[in-house]
């Protein structure tokens, strides 16, 4: 029966939009054309397409996956040793972000380390200092959470520089969410005794810069994980294999990779990566040191440049994240701030984890400025560019968040507008 | 102050272990021995490694990341155009089941699709038939919802032909779990207007073997997707590349890949795949036939073959899951059945996904038997292999849940155990 109810070549979208446009009254979703892709194959790569797919035998089961040659993510930049790649996050759906696009950050390159001979030291301020292989880490009862990593920096250069063709991934790609698996630190701190006094600790990490940074004992005891594992499988290279620190919420930097050594102490080492950079300077002349946690931020992922649009219905889609919770609420205006619309939130809504919000938007032909906003449990608002500079002063150098999003031109065309 | 800090050489883990067991009376962590990694290197592929990372400069970032050279997970078997692979359950945590590695069924291959020509037709028992590129599908609200698919195949040869050396990617890795994103196979049926009298709709796919199956309209009308994304990015071509049906809960099969074509109509259209296949023959001598939700069933993941144990605390990890909602309790017993643990489940429990439970485990050193027992919200109990076989006769050849774990004999090795 499949065959004798095939698909009519003579029928085309046109005559059926046609139809609709006629049976519904043009309303729902008349006057759709071809979108393009939002990922262009490149013709080098993309092998013969049968023009049909069931006249002829696929391929075989695989041991390992690869993307449709028509899929291409990429981060950028490449070839960064001391430097970051972004992630694609106009290319993403939901929260997950996979683990091969998971943004980069690293000040000496990615090591390269035999997991059986990795070990975590924890010792100091503790009772009896102790040595852990990976497996007995494994050994632990474990956690699974998922949570957002950004990088302090994410949106340096859309807060210094705005051009209108930067996309989501120039703006705000140094964020990334996954699904983290570990051992809770303070079941290790239990093992190792933290003696009195002890209210900060260093952690430091096995590639060639030895990143250092000084983290209160509090956090440890709050909700610091150390895990191997990221969206089910064992920690990718560039996000810490064997081994990372994962501090919720909390600057990417702060979350050691490739995670060697803890050390109890009495106050902060003042290492060169909490002193040389991660502080923001304040508008009295002041800096303020250890800015942990990652203020709410949110960005439109859809529309972005370099789509084009066409009138009718958009789904406006983007993320909301807060280190300090849930996202209470993500707003998008569709009239450059003049009103706000309280998105839909994709549940489940997780705390400290990438929030997928839509807004269905009618676009009309005429230029406009679509804009997000998010609001976290604590009622923190994302500012605007102005009241961010007006608390940290114009030189300030991390933490950006200000309100920004995507001016639409009458021609359809999507360019990036940060919200004054 | 980190140079002056480095781990010292000469503090050994047995000298740190000894400590802790004099410390702390044994209790914890005591006789902790190192533990086979789960993924052995394969020592033709893993580049030198430096003696210390931190001496060389790393690798710079990249496009799309890879794995350490110290994991391989891989599905297996591979080169099966009309088959399956299954995914490695014991090398995967957490709940996300990585893209690359979800597992492949397909009846004549995976087909090459180009997503720019790809359309999918609603048509039969509707005011107007429309046909919808995937460009259009994009432009619909969108839903995103984690969920697992199962084949309802799954579970068969350790049914049939038990044996001690299966691992659980043998036993059940006819299982994953994933991010979906797509829209309401409702919303498309909106625009197309159901006629009166339409109760089943057949799902058609764009391969080779033109995989058709009927589904009720309810189904539709309660948490059917049309998806075009899987865990944060476009679906794999396996997955079905670049649209497929998803009904949660419901057996693999019924999640048509490549799906290209929507008939709705009054009763079920009796195809090659709903009758030669996946019914369900009972002790009656009659046939069940749609038995489209898969019911509860669990799987420790670890420990498990060909893991060797030490005495001393494990956790015992699996996943539990039910096509009918929540997981409301998953049970370990580590003495045969006799008595049962209530085991820690990983929230947010979604309903109809895959929930990791844990429950830590101190092994003596004498023989055993784990086992893993899941509940569901409906209260349906997961069966030993006699109640199954009760309810269905031994002639039962798909829906497999039987209860099963790992029997550990006194030398620390471990073998697949099903209940009797």
């Amino acid at each position: 029966m499949t065959r004798d109810t095939a698909m009519p070549d003579a029928l085309t979208r046109r005559e059926l939009l046609a139809g609709v446009a006629c049976a519904i009254g043009g309303v729902a979703l008349a006057g759709l054309p071809t979108v393009a892709l939002s990922q262009q194959p490149d013709p080098q790569t993309i092998p013969m397409v049968p023009a049909d797919a069931t006249k002829l035998q696929g391929a075989p089961t695989s041991a390992v996956g690869n993307r449709s040659a028509f899929v291409k993510p990429v981060r950028t930049p490449v070839g960064e040793v001391t430097g970051n790649s972004f992630a694609p996050l106009e290319q993403l759906t939901g929260t997950v972000t996979p683990a091969d696009l998971h943004f980069e950050r690293h000040h000496a390159g990615v090591p390269l380390i035999d997991p059986s001979r990795h070990q975590l030291l924890v010792h100091g301020l503790v009772e009896r200092p102790l040595i852990f292989t990976t497996d007995e880490i494994r050994r632990f009862p474990q956690v699974t959470r998922t949570c957002f990593i950004e990088c302090s920096g994410n949106g340096r250069s859309a807060f210094r520089e705005p051009k209108p063709e930067m996309t989501p991934q120039k703006v705000a790609g140094l964020t990334s969410n996954t699904e983290w698996t570990g051992v809770p630190l303070k079941a290790l701190f239990a093992e190792a005794g933290v003696r009195e006094g002890a209210s900060w600790f260093l952690a430091e990490g096995g590639d060639a810069c030895v990143m250092t940074r000084s983290i209160p004992v509090a956090k440890a005891m709050d909700d610091a994980l150390v895990v191997w594992a990221q969206n089910g499988e064992p920690l990718r290279p560039e996000q810490g294999f064997p081994l990372r620190l994962l501090l919720p919420g909390w600057e990417g930097n702060t979350n050691v990779k490739w995670l060697r050594r803890i050390e109890l102490g009495t106050r902060p080492w003042m290492t060169r990566w909490e002193t040389s950079k991660y502080t923001d300077p304040l508008p009295d002349g002041t800096a303020r040191q250890f800015s942990f946690e990652m203020d709410a931020k949110s960005v439109i992922t859809s529309p972005a440049h370099p789509q084009v649009l066409t009138k009718g219905w958009w789904p406006v889609s983007g993320i909301a994240w807060t280190g300090r919770g849930k996202i209470m609420r993500a707003e998008v205006s569709t009239d450059g701030g003049h009103s706000w619309h309280a998105a839909e939130l994709q549940e489940p809504v997780l705390s400290k984890a990438h929030t997928r919000f839509t807004h269905m938007w009618k676009w009309d032909g005429r230029e406009t400025v679509l804009l997000s906003r998010a609001t976290d449990e604590t009622g923190y608002v994302q500012p605007t560019r102005s009241e961010l500079i007006k608390v940290r002063g114009i030189g300030t150098d991390f933490h950006f968040n200000p309100i920004a999003g995507a001016r639409v031109t009458p021609d359809g065309r999507v360019f990036f507008h940060g919200a004054t």
